[in-house]
């Protein structure tokens, strides 16, 4: 049995490097700068950006810092998973913005191109983040090769999803409640569910932080946590509408955090503050507020929305997580379902409300609520199938002894050695299983 | 005796809670978001902004991530409190900014709203930190409750004597030496002497740093230092001013951190560096040129200014501090004094001498000592009394064996467990003591 | 033999303090802000910038952090230098940039004076990288004054390189592969080689990192990876041609991350990844593609860069860098010569085939050959001079057995004493071997 044959001498050089050169192959075909010359399909981008093609580059760079900072060390509270974390967070978006620059650029050619401008790389990195997501479920349980796979499919299915609801439905979702974080949370739980691992019931030595990983961990939350206004307002209309995206998401991650606090306080032990509360659901109301960011829900609507979001996420870390690993086999690593599941979700229905109130002009609460139900259904659809395929036993996914152990796929210091060793032996009798 | 019943199940909650749904409430009273259609009273938002109102949007970033990541590492140099200084940090910041945009928002009304844009965005972050600043003079010693309590009557004093400084007085103090780090560092220094604990006189084994969370600290340090820039130059005067503003900093900067060196292996034990100057010392250059930074003051008179705030920095943490608590009772933890208090009263008094010389036009240099003058009586005074209210038997507040330890407030992962253990039995032989 | 005298009381307060006070005069005498009506000789700051004078500000602040916390803590991941990689770092770059803006400025000066704005500040930030460039080549083996000394050498003739490449030459170089990575790199290599130490043949016992030092190393990486399109795009004209930069290096960094992986893992026992090469070659696309980042290469070109250069940089630490040390006497810490010296060359050849191609309007492929052969021979001969310069037995230079340890230099806390008392004893033999 190949299951774990987790030796990535030749599987994961020839993934990575034949993925790239394809991709190469398609740039050369289909891709060149936007010189301003446009034909205009793509609104946004002339009207805006014609004038000063780099007037959104500190958003996009905010942006950029939320993928690569803010979610790849958000994951680096795992004790002994801290290079894999920060380490395969950079792969899968250094792959998966190519990736992505060219799925949802197929939809908006121009004179048969995708015209690059900085508009297209910020929705470049935002394609990432739905993997990212989804890695946040599997985390540990994974294979580099495996997550390429996932990467390359799931933006595939995001473009499609995204073109759906922006361009057929209509729908409005400016900070992408729906169409990243919901999708992005529902998708790694399919495939999480579909690579359910029994051995892991009990729990896992190293599925669990110590005191400097949870420290590393806080660089990310609060990279995020700053960042978020750009996200959700990077494009948006400019002037107005986009200041509003921001001041909305500033003011629900501010109160979420007051929410986030008070109720880890209030669930936990002797009233103590708990790590894995702060270091997500303080970010709730980010992916709670997107959809609605640049409507006209007031501040103290935003706030409200912030609220509730950091109640349920933190609620859902104590209570929900736990039961769905045991009674749905949905291992959830990370918690991606409160932070980017529930919230998104929450987000998508204040967004179907705040349509009906007319806080959208144009807005149109049934193709809101059929932007929600598309981006669950191919999330779910799409990440059982995505899991079919990454449980097929030739990617070199981890044994359970070995999961949440960096030491598998990276070189670790001498200091760990030890515990290098043990895997080494594993690895052995796992081989001698197999001979 | 209740003052140490350090369980904050209901405490911290219902002061969370409480204080964050009466904002929401205020907020759906008084706020709303700018459109651009004011009736101008406010000159800087309005002549400004109209055109492009996220001009701004970049230096707010800036601003945030000093208060977020640079305020909130700084503070982790301590080896047992690292998730108190980031975590507690990120919590008070994020209720302040709330609070500081009613408290100075209520000075500026518009048809009897706050009309919320990125200039008052970024103000409401400038009102977090002062009580970062003085959350520095007494981390390790208070509780999350105390802290909350602190930060809304910190920034309700603050604003009060900021309208009175910028508006009534007509002072200058564009990077804020005397309304923000003067102000934060007396507040915190006289909370400090209320809390006075005489158990800690011979120090305490928590209070310093081991070799990771100085590099933590680091982190804090160098955003702090590279942004601070943008925090001076922030809301100065578009075009020219706001470039004077920046070349000042910049400059003061680099030249503080040469004389903080130099100095530091001047006092040390065979010339060594010490982590604690090289982490604070170095950002005095920004403080003290905060009140000079828009004014001609030329590029050698800001090096002047970093050059003499680096050396009074790190002598004030070599033989002041020491001084300060044992003789005077004020046990200031993260030496604000140094960073903050006296690189602030600097800056203060460069202005007065600055504007004498005719450095800024329309200066006018008793108005900048009256600010001085007011700043420090405002923190001196609310400092004293905050503490009085701080220090109440009813907020949680530790004992000192339990001080500079996360584990009073936090869950901390297993290999803390036998100090959670200590403490839990210092737990009960208080709550013996009580009964 | 005062060889190891490596007391810093009195040499590094004199060094520093006397270089800041000669800085200081000469800003007086030379230097005032710029005020938008100089003759225009520097045609980019003036047309550009007159209008708003902040536009780059969010690039320059981009480059900031690049310098401070990417070049800082890339190097934090020695076991126990982190406090000297992101401290000495911060000290040379404090001080480089306030000598490059001298040495810069003398060729750019306007009635007599430097007039310093933004884009002057962001060139005198990149003078500094040639600096940092070379410290890695010479990490754990040089004091804070030999530093100081090579910091004032280096920017001096990187400036008279620079001048004579980019207005002399009138070659392109707009992310200055070869003006600042190849220089840097080639300059650090022959200090290096002049520096050679024998006792260090066969390694040391610091001269590797440990788990949690190789965390902060990927925090220095990946917020270099990130702004590196800043890097390379910051002095380009405005408008199309910046765009055009920013997308060409952010598709060659991404592209480079791909192959930097694949190779890493197709070398290393059982096809694991190795931090040494993630941390670095992912970085080497942008380097490589610095020359070219403004011409028309179209993106796939940029990809196929980016490609080589994380190819040939992942293979040089792992083939090439021993080779260096035990052949050729070049002992370089940091592998800078495969980050910043073969891909500097890779970016320097790029460019005369690009220019030869007519990817550049008005570019000479001749004179980009020059410029490549200018940078390598001034780095070379300016590097050996300055090596021998650093050689002279009077800077407190480590021993051997206190190389690549913080606490020659340093306070570090209580845990680290007993290392502490052995270097002291280290010393006290010394002193009798001295005496």
């Amino acid at each position: 049995m190949p299951a774990y044959a987790t030796n990535m001498r030749l599987k994961f050089p020839i993934v990575a490097l034949t993925l790239e050169i394809i991709t190469i192959i398609l740039f050369a075909v289909f891709t060149t700068y936007d010189d301003g010359k446009g034909h205009g399909h793509d609104a946004h981008s002339n009207e805006t950006h014609q004038e000063n093609p780099m007037e959104l580059y500190p958003m996009f760079q905010d942006v950029h810092v939320m993928i690569f900072i803010g979610f790849g060390f958000l994951m680096t509270f795992l004790k002994r998973y801290g290079f894999s974390s920060v380490g395969v967070n950079l792969l899968l978006a250094a792959f998966g913005l190519q990736w992505g620059l060219l799925m949802q650029g197929l939809w908006h050619m121009d004179d048969g191109k995708i015209k690059i401008n900085i508009f297209k790389i910020i929705n470049a990195d935002f394609s990432t983040a739905t993997v990212l997501i989804s890695f946040g479920a599997v985390l540990g349980k994974t294979s580099p090769v495996q997550l390429l796979i996932m990467t390359v499919l799931e933006i595939t299915i995001f473009s499609i999803n995204e073109h759906l609801v922006a361009n057929v439905l209509g729908a409005n979702d400016v900070g992408a409640s729906m169409i990243i974080h919901a999708f992005g949370a529902y998708f790694g739980l399919a495939v999480a569910r579909v690579l359910y691992r029994p051995g892991l019931r009990n729990g896992h030595e190293n599925d669990g932080s110590v005191y400097h990983s949870d420290m590393f961990a806080m660089i990310g939350t609060v990279f995020l946590w700053m960042f978020w206004p750009s996200f959700n307002s990077a494009i948006a209309e400019p002037g107005y509408p986009q200041l509003t995206a921001v001041i909305n998401t500033y003011l629900s991650l501010a109160t979420c955090v007051l929410s986030a606090y008070a109720i880890s306080s209030l669930v936990e032990h002797k009233g103590k503050l708990d790590m894995v509360h702060i270091q997500n659901a303080t970010l709730a109301g980010g992916v709670a507020v997107g959809t609605c960011a640049d409507m006209n829900i007031e501040p103290f609507g935003a706030m409200m929305i912030g609220l509730v979001a950091g109640i349920i996420s933190t609620l859902g870390f104590k209570f929900l997580t736990p039961i769905l690993a045991s009674n749905l086999g949905i291992q959830d690593t990370c918690g991606v379902h409160n932070l980017h599941g529930m919230p998104g979700i929450l987000g998508g229905l204040a967004g179907i409300v705040a349509v009906s109130l007319g806080k959208k002009e144009g807005g149109n609460a049934a193709m809101q609520a059929a932007a929600l139900a598309s981006s669950l259904g191919f999330a779910l659809v799409g990440g059982a199938i995505t899991g079919l395929i990454m449980k097929l036993p030739i990617w070199g996914q981890p044994p359970d002894q070995n999961c949440f152990d960096d030491s598998i796929y990276w070189e670790v210091p001498e200091e760990e050695e030890e515990n290098e060793e043990s895997l080494t032996h594993a690895d052995h009798s796992k081989n001698k299983a197999e001979a």
